[in-house]
């Protein structure tokens, strides 16, 4: 990429009425797509920021919407395509001509729980707009680690380039993967679990002790943090494998 | 035992100097020796102490002695039988007549790591004055599941009435191991690590939210306090196993 | 046990819908039932979990429910044998030929206070569901530490295995009767009390501080944490009671 | 008082070179003596402000003296008359024609470890030089609630107006002795105690949580705030009891 | 007071239901009332509670009470004598032939803002039930320094026995007052002010490390902790005063 | 200033052997001259560092040297202007042609005792570096209000532009200065004070929570923050009375 | 001003009821305006304080009000002039003779987010109030860095005296901008951002932390402080501006 | 790899005394070299464990070396190849035969300022251990965040497979820099800043509160796992780019 393009991937940023700037660019730049973060917003600055940026990449993803918001999307932009993922509470909306794109990257996502699945599928959802391939197995437990052997066997057949695993309360799971495989892991504290070291503290602190080398961590519940440094890993991986 | 009895193990209270009360009717009342923590003390205080306690019990047991206080305990009562601990930092002094306890219980402690041994050792001394008989085996791993099945299968073949498990930075390995077993576990966090959740927090909150049920917990690094719950429990099995 | 039935033992898993594996195993591998936690579960999930729970092991143990919960379960499975734990907001939900355990296990449970008697009473429930007899005094104070005094003298003639002390705010009781006792002691910290320390802060840190060795402690608030481990000491001393 | 000599209480300052104001006029004003905290203070300035301290009041307190300081301040003093306090490392030093106040007030010192010595005994001194009488009980326990007994009650029987209790680890002592008497009480939490919780945190909080009511707090450590508040308190009842 | 009368009161304990032990020999033992601490009570509890306490002592002191409770309450025991305290969701309920005990203790009641003035008020009514007579000025400010000197003269003019100074945010006002008095002064950090250092830790921080010595603490919002010691110190001060 | 000029100031980086960069052109740009903090430094590289800052801008101003550190470089630039801040523990050093700079602006500089002087020292260094004039009035407290009165008269009627006040334990000082003035206000919190609140955070916290309006905060112990806000605050106040 | 002024000015304090005491003297004073924080005031109580305030000085300012509070004064006072402050959910309220002072101060505002608005507008309705012009750019961004240069220029164009810079998460902003600018810098952390270091910490540490020189820090969300503060420096400079 | 020689790779642990197991398999399964960490090892054991590992695998990495035992092992390996990195405080033996392995992976690292090259030069030498070519720019700032856009082009132009960002203090850099390029980041918080945040707590919070996409973090001073995973993902890069 010569130096002019390399310029102008850095100045496309897109106003919207006088409260936001999008950074439409973003994705041209750093391949990462701009995400909408809901929560907080009202609804009419909502739909204006959607509507916009429908308008200029043909494609919004929005994360971390209530109920209504989730409705007043699906229902304003009805004549599109609406894809929903209930649990990640999240939607990825695109005009008819714009497709899912693929990359060839491959990712594993791993849960400990049930409860984790929110934040896993949110970084599917990312992984996948970034062109990746995933492959989601929730509940591997850790308590028994006998749950945990089959689900992680599936993953490496699948030869994946870039492990997530989720986990909340003790955060033991990516330890034990980590120790067992030789694909980079990013590891995500889910904010399950009360008391002392509840609410993600304890995974977090667990997976920045973890004695396994080979993980990285984003914060607490960042499943979407998880999602774009995965598919970044892993579409590094498949265009060496491609650009031969 | 009767009331009378009961009211006297109530009441044995020994007064050294006009700073310290020995709490020397413990071991009667609660079958719980009492144990000097040296750190802190100055060397007379610290000989007295020892000195008074050996006349009336027969022993001493001093936990976090630093080397001088070692020496000079040790140079001190040469003349008695001096069992020295040296990466737990502690001693036994016994007089001649008086041998280690032989209750029947039985005790396996695993860590996770070498830098876990200090922490061990002190909670099988402990126990081991409290008349258990304790098996040891360091450096279990959890990066590594694979090199905790070993030792772990030895415990169990030894049909051990209590599993103390030693481990610091995740803490980890007290989640794995109460998964696979059905005997009580006290998991204690070790104070290793650094950065975020160092020094034994990232353990012990880990281990305070285990999934794995059927573990209870003592402070970071308290052997002690570890090898005197474990040797109660394993001392309780061991009465019922012989009071038939 | 044969090498055999170990490995039996381990493999125990059974998938619900694409969500959830429910470790039915573990009671046969570790003597600690399956327990569903119901909080954050959405009612269609709750169900179907309890329902697949039901017809593999004719019981289901639920916590944490909501007073929703509570009744969609009651009704939903009128047609069992269904045990309401008001205080610790738990269900036990019993096929008809299915039968509470009896394992000979003695199990005291003591509280500070009244607020305390939810995280007792969900201990109460565990512990029984493995097998133990219990004994419950609730609001033994230490405030005033006469009024300790009775309840525990009704526990030690009781002959208990094991005592689960539940306690907020300061969380001195634990101190106070490991102090006077020699049974192993559990000790779990309440999330009673506001201010600097509140939410069973306080109570946890003093717990783990204990000058009175002889107790080991649970996270805050986990009856279900402390009545297993309970339950397995208990049960543990029951069968050497009984094995011969 | 009448306005004039409250209004002259209030102006009553000290320069020292330029670096220091002493509020001489402290004592005037409110009864508390003036406090040097030597911690940190070099040796040059820390003699400079002794010297102008007993120049214009003929009492020098100085707290948390090092040895050397120690030794710096009672070799140039020599000639005056220094009191040592080696537990609380502090010196009182007067000059011949000053005597040690009487005010009447009693105040009764407990400690639960006999590592409180140290805060116990700079409350004692600072208490004295407000003019009280004082009774010291060192390491009157909690895990033996039976050693507690005696040494209050001794304190009753000399009808303390005030007690002070120390405490560290997890700070029960006040809150059982606050449960048993109608005097009012001061709590310090001493740094005593390692792992969470450790250096005075847990028995700050719990000394906060407590539900005995009737005590009030002050810092970790801080046996002068604990002595002057004490005083203040048995001073103003003994001048209540004289003054008729 | 005799050995035998000493003994009864250390023995008044009343059970309602299963549920709870009301200590109501402390008021006779410690001359400090039982109070009913309503937060999480339900209805039917809370009213068995008063109702027996009422019927043993002739008067309930209910606290934090939201507003169902409070009109609960006003409506069943509306025959009695019930005075509502609203900022501190308090009520003080008698029978007929009870009145408001007078002990002559004298205690002033600063606050620094309008905030704060639900915890003085909690703290007010405790000290009038524990007989003192108590003087408030809320809003006195340390913003403004000039705000606070007419306030405290009215205090020091009316010679209160002890000080009680309720602040949040800053919580600078204690300290303010302390190095102006010489009475007693309890502090109480209050919950207001939000960031870093809200919900009263920064004025509990503040208060605890405070400069002006001749002050002690009480956890954050606690007004119950506040007036009992301080009506024990007034009523020290008042009996030393009529003793005569 | 024009454009070009602008990306001039931009560019200055100067490369110090293959460890640092020196932001040189930081003066020239911000008016803000680059800063040494020598904690961690060997002394081969400081001398480097040093050496070649005093060739390209004639200045050095190091901070946070140790004692060794201090003699090294007065040893090491014994031939140029060396001025020592021993408090403060840093140093000036000049070549002979540079001379402190004049901007105008006024400082005044509080500080709560004398323990706060070093951080005093550092903001008064910088400030004065920086073209300042500084009026230091060391030890105004907080306990006894009347010494404070006259040290602010002082720097009011010498008219400055901007306050810096420096407090440790409580940190009330601030809150009360800018309760009486309308000059600007940049409070530095000292890591005085132990216990609970230690440190300076009791100090942070409470600035931060500080009811009085008007002033901002730098990090505990940041003298060098404190300075140069400051001295950019009266500055630009400088800049307008002269530019007319 | 003379000192008979000067007096003057420390002593209107206006009371409203029984339980506020309004500083109205802090304008006269400190030229800070008297802001009421409506956050838990009752309705009632709001309006008297308000009523108060604009017959006594001709306008409110009211923040932290809730919808209700905001219909409620809005509906009150609808005979006045109301400008309302949607996003910083709060309230000017003017009578007729009173319009908006002018001091020719100039303020910029920077947001790094969108969510960081209504801190922003907070801190700009307060300096206007103050009579400084206010200039907003939010949603300046850092993750893309190029989105901050022309808001920064258009700022820097205009001259301002002092910039305000809002950022929530990892609040990299102000340490961004004040390494290019050399115009004191209020950076105020804003409450956005999940996990670990949430809630706006993660943004108050790091710009605590800043190694860019020239900025001082409020308190989390203290839209007003930064507000009074920058105000207050840039009317200092609008003064020495046109005092020549 | 067939199921066979996976098995292998799961089971060649190497006992070392009876205090230590080396995971020597660890780099067959995993491709991650054994690492010693040896801070708090005695010289004893640090040797015996060197030398097994030598023997063993040819190699030796240890890390967290004091000067001492850095000599000792420096002239016990004397006839081996040692590799000293003394801002790390490592070293890396190699018997004659084995050189340093060759993967084809490229890593950039980049600090913000010169205190971060202790972690960074550790982060390097294990990437280059694992195969890795590495490029250091040391001290790239964000202060002034022109420092950084020449070294940033720099990695750009070597086309690397990942980049490690290590910042201290607020910790920025990472942030800045995952915004403009598109190359997977692993952000290490560096323990430098000393007050509210220093030790690199402030740096952690705000790297995992990053706006910006496309990084992920290892713990305070983890260069050790910082260039483990980033070797991994670069590994894996170059695997893909050379196995067509």
């Amino acid at each position: 990429m010569d130096e002019a393009e390399r310029e102008l991937k850095m100045n496309v940023v897109e106003a919207v009425g006088d409260f936001a700037r999008l950074d439409i660019g973003r994705e041209i730049r750093r391949n990462v797509p701009e995400i909408i973060f809901a929560q907080g917003k009202d609804d009419k600055d909502l739909v204006a920021i959607c509507s916009r940026m429908l308008e200029k990449t043909g494609r919004v993803i929005a994360t971390r919407l209530n109920l209504e918001q989730m409705e007043t999307l699906t229902d304003k932009f009805r004549n599109h395509h609406v894809e929903k993922f209930s649990h990640a509470k999240s939607l990825v909306i695109r005009t008819g001509n714009r497709t899912r794109p693929s990359s060839g990257g491959r990712i594993g996502v791993l849960t400990a729980g049930t409860v984790d699945l929110a934040v896993a599928e949110e970084a599917v959802m990312i992984a996948q707009e970034m062109g990746c391939e995933t492959f989601l197995e929730p509940d591997a437990g850790v308590a028994g680690i006998h749950r945990l052997i089959q689900p992680l066997k599936t993953m490496l057949d699948r030869d994946v380039d870039c492990l997530i695993v989720v986990a909340g309360r003790e955060g033991a799971l990516p330890t034990v993967v980590a120790g067992l495989v030789d694909v980079p892991l990013i590891a995500v504290p889910a904010s399950s679990g009360y008391g002392y070291g509840g609410g993600g503290v304890a995974a977090l602190m667990a997976m920045l002790q973890a004695c396994s080398l080979g993980l990285a961590i984003v914060n607490i519940d960042s499943g979407v943090a998880a999602g774009v440094v995965a598919a970044q890993i892993a579409n590094r991986v498949a265009r060496a494998r491609t650009s031969h």
